[in-house]
């Protein structure tokens, strides 16, 4: 997955969006100390460990490069959603029976400070809670259908065809004898469910959130398509390239779990090409989107991990 | 859980409604043999085992009894929802982290077949899944508004103040010492969020489908919490006087892992009281919604484990 990294640094205009979600994660959030108080812990810490808020932040990203009406009050909250969500797969993914993974965003993982138990809850109620924001913002009757169809695309991206089933194929195919010839096919595959459907959506979220058509629509889910893509090779290389230490969760276990990857596939300067062919492509995108310099061009620069 | 058990039998003038339950499920579930294989493999396993389909039965009574509408044709998979729901409870409250339990419905449990990791992905996909129907079914522009309120009443069921948060007060409360004079509170607590809220929404749901007013829908409420109230206190009892072979789970693992119910706070007889209190409880609200004999008081006799 592709937070906690502080390799490559957020785009300075963006960081005044960041903290406007974390005050929105806040603010959806159950209260500090509020029952059931350690199903409430769970949930916050894992939530507010920080992170650069990708998602959310496409999220906004897509809502004023493609759609025509101005941000409602309550967007930032519908944004949040997506973080929730990215969130209860992380805290599965994180769980003995999975990846079993101590470490995540320089912390220890939920089930190691809660217990396996209330880290399967709390992850099962964060899905909940994500659902819960998607179906009641943007607020107000006549604008009900934009919230259907925001619940209805999020469960299809992030279901038994998208993100959970890209986790189930991940599974499977650890270890597994792959023939040389299918490798690349598989990676592709699973990254597009596992990690590519949640950032094409976010952007996809935003820009029905403020009414674009479906033309809009389209390029969004190019640019998206391209920047999911672009987000995994980048984590996949910084697996392989960084520390523990500066990614803040454990880094080689990629090649420990004899996952497949980019490089386990194309190797390091294979998977290095294949990330600047990704970015390219994103950047085109952006830049039918919104000509020729514009925010979407340099979260690309970013999701690459370079800073300019 | 109050499924699986064999002592009653449904209504008779149910027994088709839950045949077109079925095919509704067998409908909306991923098709056999899709990718990825294994995960929908699992979901099919633990959705297909049989069951009375109590939950979805609920709403085509609540839709019947409180909406005047007739009933749409989708009508029957947004009902399913709610057994997808259910399922995606039962698949992680067995896992070993909770439960623990190997028998579910007469078969191994989804983990026993199926491994942890993939037992957890199928159940978080089929919650999605859940959420997926009820986003888009009634379908239509002008019932959009219904189904993103259906969303958004279904998360806080089942969410960290729901369901969810009922199983971690009842993980908190196994075998924690808890004064005598705080365990029929705790008890009904747990009880009312862990499984009541589901059954309440299940009646609200369909009431809300065919367009019931706000006096109807209350009216529907209050049965539905007395019917919840009633299912728990039938489960509670049957595990402690059926055996593993009728009830098709684990019996007597309350008392083995010393769960509060309602045998263990009130006695046998205690809870036996209880239970015709919320029988009365149910038919009386019945009796307001429906008039003297119809299809909710046969489902509290049902409910209480009494054949007619």
């Amino acid at each position: 997955m592709a937070d906690g990294r502080s390799v490559a640094s957020l785009p300075a205009e963006l960081e005044t969006r960041r903290q406007e979600i974390e005050d929105a994660l806040l603010a959806v959030l159950p209260a500090e100390g509020s029952e059931p108080a350690t199903l409430v812990a769970a949930m916050r810490y894992s939530v507010l460990a920080g992170g650069k808020r990708l998602r959310p932040l496409l999220f906004l990203a897509g809502a004023e490069s493609a759609g025509p009406e101005r941000l409602q009050a309550d967007a930032i909250e519908a944004a949040a959603a997506l973080e929730l969500l990215h969130t209860y797969s992380l805290i599965h993914d994180d769980l003995p029976c999975m990846d079993d993974d101590a470490l995540r965003r320089g912390r220890a993982t939920c089930h190691v400070v809660f217990g396996e138990a209330i880290a399967l809850l709390a992850g099962d109620a964060l899905q909940t809670l994500g659902f819960e924001l998607l179906a009641t913002r943007p607020s107000g009757e006549a604008r009900a259908a934009r919230r259907s169809d925001a619940v209805a695309r999020t469960a299809r991206a992030i279901g038994v065809l998208g993100m959970a089933g890209g986790q189930a194929l991940d599974l499977g195919a650890t270890g597994a004898e792959i023939p040389a010839a299918e490798r690349a096919m598989h990676l592709r595959r699973i990254h597009a469910l596992k990690t590519g459907r949640l950032i094409r959506l976010s952007l996809e979220l935003g820009a029905l959130h403020t009414g674009a058509d479906a033309d809009r629509l389209h390029g969004v889910s190019r640019y998206g398509s391209a920047l999911g893509l672009l987000f995994q090779i980048a984590d996949d290389l910084l697996d392989v390239t960084q520390t523990s230490e500066t990614l803040g969760k454990t880094a080689g276990k990629d090649s420990a779990q004899e996952k497949l990857t980019y490089p386990s596939v194309f190797g390091l300067a294979g998977a290095f090409l294949e990330r600047d062919l990704a970015l390219a492509a994103a950047r085109e995108a952006a830049r039918d989107l919104e000509g020729d310099s514009g925010l979407l061009a340099g979260l690309a620069m970013f999701a690459a991990g370079r800073d300019r």
